[in-house]
């Protein structure tokens, strides 16, 4: 169990110009939970070096755990890696198993000066396997760099965290009840006094021209959320508050 | 024009879990960017005060202007009205402006205090008109606070953009090219060499098993966007790619 968490870094223009929308962030916050990591903070920066390495720089000092998306491509754009390589004083150098891989999926003649540039990493580092398009990730000390396309992202990730060392997951129980949330605030409140590990929160929505509120408990004690989640849900009932339970 | 432009601070612990997937950033940029406005930063935190309060001191002394989405509902986890006051060495109180609208809103004998927690607002702080659900947001010098609820933050956001100075809208041209990155890598970099001012940034996707690239052109000279993106479309011509232009 890590106690600081997680940090994720994405390397994107194209998520601050509303271009793209992120799903990446999604994805690892979900993964990194199965595995009892919290994702605690996540910064989008600019594809400019000072930035980046700014970023990577603060971000590893204060979490465990960083993973960078995007920008680790073969064109002008892509920085990350030199970013990485900056942020940790270490040089960047062509990998000979990286050139191995990506001479292999594109073949001799085909792997070009400019593709190979996806195999060129900070010394040290350790590749990381990209099953769908060769190109590897990497990670240096507690940094861990991965692509920005989110099918190759999602394909990456299973063995990144593997290799990581894990703990109880992080679980949530959903209420979805049709009430405000000014209506059940000191309620839920008080549940949350009882069980200061969990965190509690509360999302208003409105369908069909009704207000109803997401009711989330959520932590890696899975008995006590479970226990608050049942408090919650008896605060409901006893409001006559209509509601579903989502479950784990 | 703005130099410096804008950064975002999501509040959301639902965000970090991959409960959710963020929509506000997106929205923001993509109106901004409307406005001559550049999104250059991004910050998900955590629903912790020493979060909220570090990345809106961080971000409102580096940027023109700092939105914050997120946290100001009546519920115990709504705690960025309060963070934004410790921010700013500010005391927080009810508003009476405030507290009229939600009065008004809910009417007398349902504004209850939880409900008038929503007309508590840094001392000194403008307030922002909600359309659909009256509770406000504010705006403390150049940092504006802003509700989570994608729909009723989306209602209250041409408001806040029209009282900043802005200038020519940053446009951008996409060119959807059958092609990989990595062979349009150095007639993509020769083009950018020759238009520093713009972002040129190439996205790789595959769709029904092929490969292909979104080359974007992005900056707030309209005529030399255009003029990049033609010389794009030359290349990808003279080299026989398949490609359609999206356009600005």
């Amino acid at each position: 169990m890590s106690a600081a968490g997680a940090a994720v870094v994405v390397i994107g223009n194209e998520i601050l110009s509303g271009r793209t929308r992120d799903a990446n962030v999604q994805t690892i916050g979900a993964a990194l939970a199965g595995i009892g990591i919290r994702l605690r903070e996540v910064r989008v920066v600019e594809d400019r070096p000072p930035a980046i390495v700014d970023a990577v720089n603060a971000l590893r000092a204060g979490y465990d755990w960083v993973f960078t998306t995007g920008g680790i491509g073969p064109t002008h754009d892509d920085i990350t890696t030199d970013c990485v390589g900056a942020a940790f004083g270490l040089e960047v150098r062509h990998d000979p198993v990286a050139v191995d891989l990506l001479t292999r999926y594109y073949g001799a003649a085909e792997a070009t000066d400019t593709r190979l540039r996806m195999a060129r990493v900070p010394v040290g580092a350790t590749l990381i396997d990209n099953p769908v398009s060769a190109a590897p990730g990497f990670r240096v000390e507690n940094v861990i760099v991965l692509p920005g396309v989110p099918r190759i992202l999602q394909a990456m990730l299973p063995g990144v965290l593997a290799t990581l060392p894990g703990g109880p997951p992080i679980v949530s129980h959903t209420l979805t009840a049709w009430v405000r949330e000014s209506d059940v605030a000191v309620d839920l409140a008080a549940v949350q006094a009882r069980y200061p590990a969990l965190d509690l929160g509360s999302y208003p929505f409105a369908r069909d021209g009704r207000f109803g509120t997401s009711l989330v408990v959520r932590g890696n004690q899975s008995a006590a959320v479970a226990a608050a989640a049942a408090e919650v849900a008896d605060f409901l009932a006893r409001r006559g508050v209509e509601f579903s339970a989502d479950g784990p």
